[in-house]
């Protein structure tokens, strides 16, 4: 076998066998193909697409370039939730209790990242003493006791993905369907998800700012798992502006805590809601959605969720008494409000823009040299479709540094009001499933 | 400006500026752009093509990325000709004496190269003596008062092309029009031709399979030489079996002295002539292909033309009696009959076999490092068309190795017979020009 003979069969529009892919992923992965042949390879991919059969070896060809996570030792169906991204998404922090709290087995590996705002991880360590370096053994026990915990990533996972990720990223082949699927999926299967629920934000804010694109890799993502016998749905879900209101590690804490109250935003409570039911569903915890909903909802009320929540973060060395006083949760030094100069109605919120803003404060990581500011951050009092009047706060700034002109003028520019009343953006466009 | 932005334009089919084209080109040679970014940028070249413009714009910036000759001290328009290669093509040794016995300037570098038989070089030092390391003011005095020169190649002509030709050939995009068209022709214009006449073969031992592909590249070429100011046309002629009757370099350079005599095979002295006149036309010596025609038919019948061959030989150290005494050419010590063992009409013969035949008995090099053998090769008695009878000679293999049986039956296999009559092929397709 050679390489350049399979590139060119992709290019010509072939399909490739599994020995081929495998071929391709191995060698990629210890370096025997050089990067300027995987790079023509997946041009030929964006161009050239894949068959199902070819996105499902692919994943798995991945999958096997390194460590997999074995839960086999947890009990039940080990169901993961990926989100494909967006500003101010605090769903994860809500859902792993939330589920948990229902007896669904919450074994999460997290990272933590680049982006507007830490990643799980860096949120959490918004508790003091809470920590994720536990032993695997630790990691099991929990869950099977707690049905929940959480353990920072370890091992060599997906090698092969990291590396042709990187090259993608450079070479202008990031945005192909086959591509992007195969790399999400295959970092959850190696993670060890039995059964996994995906939430694929669009609209502005989203890596797939257009609806039918997102469509599209939420329909190639479920068919890659169901094909590699993992049971997989997607939620397409909104991402015009912000998901809630707190963008900020300790001020998401904070929303998640309201959340697991039902007294948190109700955009966020609702995505929680719905892809909460899918996961009580996929690990065979309730029959419909119906019934799976009313459960969460029920341990919202009864104060389920919020004690899982308090004995998660004990279990791992947390101060839980945030929970109860999130004031103990890091404080910002400067909490300004930027006010409204104009009146009207909320008609657009640039999450990119907001995200940014919030990055600028020290929320998150520009590099992954950068340090995270726990405490800083932004919530916003005003989101699409909201009546706004001359001197209301739009948004509290909570920040360490006292100069924030530059960031309220970002800010600023990236709400838009209009005179004229404006319908709030719809949540939930789609479920899709096989 | 950042090449993965300029792979992004070209992959979403947008046209790029000469701007950024030499930025591409001059990055690349220069090593900044890596080969990871150059061959995704190939393959999207692949699949969205390039305009007239970024052709022009890709051959020049391919030209100024290295030494580019200057012929300005030679008097006259400096016709060049060009090939794209097939089995037996004899038409340079020709063509050289032949225009320049009417007055048109030939000043020819030449290399090595890898193939069926050697090039140029390796075929004009079967003449004893013969020299191509003469200095460049050699060089020019002799072509301003003979005519013709010939000088091996040296500077560092078009490294953006060898490099980039190099990383096609592992990233299967060689097949780009647009990246095909641009190498041939920043390689000719580097080389200092004013203008330029194209030889495109077609036929089965033709790197351009199909007349219709090979059209579309002809097309491409003389709209890029005429775009960048360099007149050029091509001629469409066949490859569908070899070239001539000789296949290996002394035999090569005897059919040669046969064809400047008009003695030679007819299908070579047919495209000499239709190549030849196009070059005298260019080169401003007659006003049209008949008057073109005329000139070197009478070049052929009063002597000319080959007298024009031996002086450009004793020119060069060459051993200008071997065109009298062809027997002084190298000489095979086995010279072997290969006999047809059925009768019927040559339908097919195989160029690349042929080709591969006279490589093996050591007309070709395999690798930079093998030794040609100036006296082997092969000559056919027998083209497409022809009639055979039982015990007829088919080919006459000159070789220096006893044991053929397996050349036989290679060259016995590539040369199809069928029971009725066969037309023999069309030798011109078609001619383009602006």
């Amino acid at each position: 076998m050679r390489m350049v003979d399979l590139i060119q069969k992709k290019r010509d529009g072939l399909s490739l066998s599994k020995e081929e892919i495998d071929y391709i992923i191995q060698g990629y992965t210890n370096g025997d193909i050089p990067d300027y042949q995987m790079s023509a390879f997946a041009m030929a991919v964006f161009f050239k697409d894949m068959s199902s059969q070819e996105r499902a070896d692919l994943t798995m060809a991945m999958v096997e370039s390194g460590d997999q996570i074995d839960l086999s030792m947890i009990e039940g169906i080990k169901v993961d939730k990926h989100s494909t991204g967006g500003v101010g998404d605090t769903t994860t922090l809500v859902l792993g209790p939330l589920v948990a709290s229902v007896g669904v087995p919450v074994a999460k590996m997290s990272g933590r990242g680049l982006g507007h705002t830490g990643g799980t991880i860096d949120k959490l360590e918004a508790v003091s003493g809470f920590n994720v370096e536990i032993t695997n053994e630790q990691f099991v026990s929990l869950v099977n006791e707690f049905k929940l915990a959480v353990i920072g990533q370890s091992g060599n996972l997906t090698p092969a993905d990291k590396k042709l990720y990187a090259l993608r990223d450079v070479t202008a082949t990031v945005n192909a369907i086959p591509l992007i699927a195969s790399s999400i999926m295959s970092k959850k299967i190696a993670a060890g998800a039995d059964a996994i629920v995906l939430d694929v934000k669009t609209g502005a804010g989203a890596f797939m700012k257009d609806l039918e694109e997102a469509k599209v890799l939420a329909k190639a993502m479920v068919e890659i798992g169901n094909n590699v016998g993992r049971q997989t749905m997607a939620v397409i879900s909104d991402m015009s502006q912000p998901l809630g209101f707190a963008i900020g590690n300790a001020l998401e804490v904070k929303e998640a805590i309201d959340t697991l109250q039902g007294k948190g935003p109700k955009d966020l409570e609702e995505l929680c809601l719905v892809l909460g039911s899918h996961m009580v569903c996929l690990a065979g915890k309730a029959e419909t959605q119906e019934e799976a909903r009313e459960l969460l909802l029920q341990s919202m009320k009864n104060g389920k969720a919020l004690s899982t929540f308090k004995t998660f973060l004990r279990n791992q060395g947390g101060d839980e008494t945030v929970v109860d006083e999130p004031t103990k949760l890091p404080t910002a030094k400067y909490i300004v409000e930027l006010e409204s100069t104009q009146e009207g109605y909320v008609s657009e919120i640039i999450a990119d823009e907001i995200g940014t803003a919030a990055m600028k404060l020290g929320a998150g990581r520009a590099t992954k040299e950068s340090e995270i500011d726990l405490a800083v951050g932004l919530v916003l009092n005003k989101k699409i479709g909201d009546q706004v009047k001359v001197g209301e706060s739009l948004v509290t700034i909570h920040s360490n540094q006292e100069n924030l002109d530059e960031i309220k003028t970002t800010i600023s520019e990236a709400i838009k009001l209009v005179s004229t009343p404006v319908k709030a953006p719809t949540l939930i466009y789609d479920t899709i499933s096989i």
